[in-house]
């Protein structure tokens, strides 16, 4: 199973990376500004969000060639808050992914820009998508702007350079990381299901899988960065201390985080089961999300 | 005549601001996000744009009900696209319309985030404006992206950038000008003759009107640098020449400049008599656009 896992986890990154690249490669554009975009799309990362919104598609029996333009738009947003996360005005990160940060090969101005183009390219993406109804391409616009606006992830991410220097409970952590992370997720699941032929109970237990499948992953993330492999991870360990991040162990303990993403993983498990998917690739992402080493 | 026009001005500058504050007010999200959302969209400017986007729709017997969300995601990607541009990576600029800019009230993460913020909310505006079809939502947020993004204003934003090291001709000008503030008037008259009554063959001539007036407010803008008065403009002239930016003046001379820009003037009125609204509110505004001090 988890040889089959890594096998399917393989031929979906090989499908949205080919993907990404036709949506670049034909755009005439500066050329400053198309490698800089190129740059940190191609700059590795395991796309789980695209790949979740495939699985989620395949889950109801529907045919990925109908999200290519969702997944893409999806990773281009995901791309362009990490670029903009790492400016030096805001994490101030050279090095992502073992590489030079955008703003380090190119220059802070060409980063700030490439951003705001990978975002705004996204939307254009998906409205000119010659497979997608009228009435899909409205849905799906509407909710990544909502999913990755002043509501969704740009509000998360003012509460979480909040929580650098005022401690946060547990409850406002979740708020904080379903907001962060759990928002573009939200977009992935319901994108994969709702163009697929998922009903609307279905989307709407859905709504519940997404939002701990977020938490799972933001658990995860932090108990690496205390016992993580840092060959593994990419970078060293340690670094929420650090900068006194707010985050589960330091909530909670280690094992009290070990713990708390195991009732997570029990209610996404619950989730997926009223949304009649506990028997699909759905379920094992769970457990991916939940063991990941890196 | 001119007197009339100033009132016309006043009246829909209301209109605008009235609406962005219904579109701000009722958004339930972080209040340091906000608030720098509000200071950069409420510090003033002309409003050219929706006004723009207004005159256009009335030109062809429209209603302008039907264009306020078109008009405030306009404006709002207007006003992402200043914080964006004066942040210190960027123009450096501490005064904007004689106000501190945005990441001086607030700070550069906060800047950041706000103008990825206003970007990102003026496509949920329009596709949840429960006026139009989905049709239209489509069209518009389609040419939104495509207008603003890297085929359009960003991708002139970078260019303008490297016209700024090396020296360019008046058609390389001509074309980062189109990009960089041409393509939001597109979309302006565009939008307000579309979502009226306007034939194809007219909003094919009114992309002509278009392109011109934005090469006229450009000019006009370049003159004003070398010869307006800095009450009236609202700051320090001369500022192009010491940051050695590629200028009509520069390029042409000052009365070389003065006769492009009537060059501009008579291409944009031909445009407009051929999309059979010479009698309208538009052609004012040629002349506004030309001959403004400030």
């Amino acid at each position: 199973m988890q040889e089959n896992l890594n096998d399917y986890l393989d031929n979906q990154k090989q499908l949205i990376e080919e993907n990404l690249r036709n949506y670049l490669q034909h755009l005439s554009i500066p050329s400053q500004l198309k490698e800089s975009m190129i740059y940190s799309l191609e700059a590795g990362g395991k796309r789980l969000r695209p790949i979740l919104l495939f699985a989620s598609c395949q889950a109801y029996g529907g045919n990925v060639s109908k999200t290519l333009s969702s997944a893409a738009a999806l990773e281009m947003i995901h791309t362009y808050s990490l670029i903009h996360d790492d400016l030096p005005a805001m994490d101030d990160d050279d090095y992502r992914r073992g590489k030079p940060t955008n703003h380090k090969v190119f220059d802070e101005a060409t980063a700030i820009l490439a951003g705001d183009a990978l975002l705004t390219y996204s939307f254009e993406i998906i409205t000119n998508d010659p497979v997608l109804t009228d009435q899909q391409k409205v849905k799906l616009t509407g909710m990544m702007a909502t999913v990755a606006g002043p509501r969704g992830m740009v509000g998360g991410q003012i509460l979480d350079m909040e929580a650098e220097i005022n401690p946060v409970s547990l409850e406002e952590l979740e708020h904080i990381h379903a907001l962060k992370t759990g928002e573009l997720l939200q977009f992935a699941v319901f994108a994969g299901a709702y163009l697929s032929s998922a009903t609307d109970e279905q989307l709407k237990a859905l709504k519940d899988f997404a939002h701990y499948l977020g938490l799972i992953f933001q658990v995860q993330d932090d108990i690496l960065d205390v016992v993580g492999d840092p060959d593994k991870i990419g970078k060293a360990i340690g670094s929420d201390e650090l900068n006194q991040k707010s985050t589960y162990p330091k909530l909670l303990g280690i094992d009290g985080a070990i713990e708390q993403k195991q009732k997570y993983v029990n209610k996404a498990k619950e989730a997926l089961k009223k949304a009649d998917a506990l028997d699909t690739t759905l379920n094992s992402l769970i457990d991916y999300f939940s063991h990941r080493d890196h």
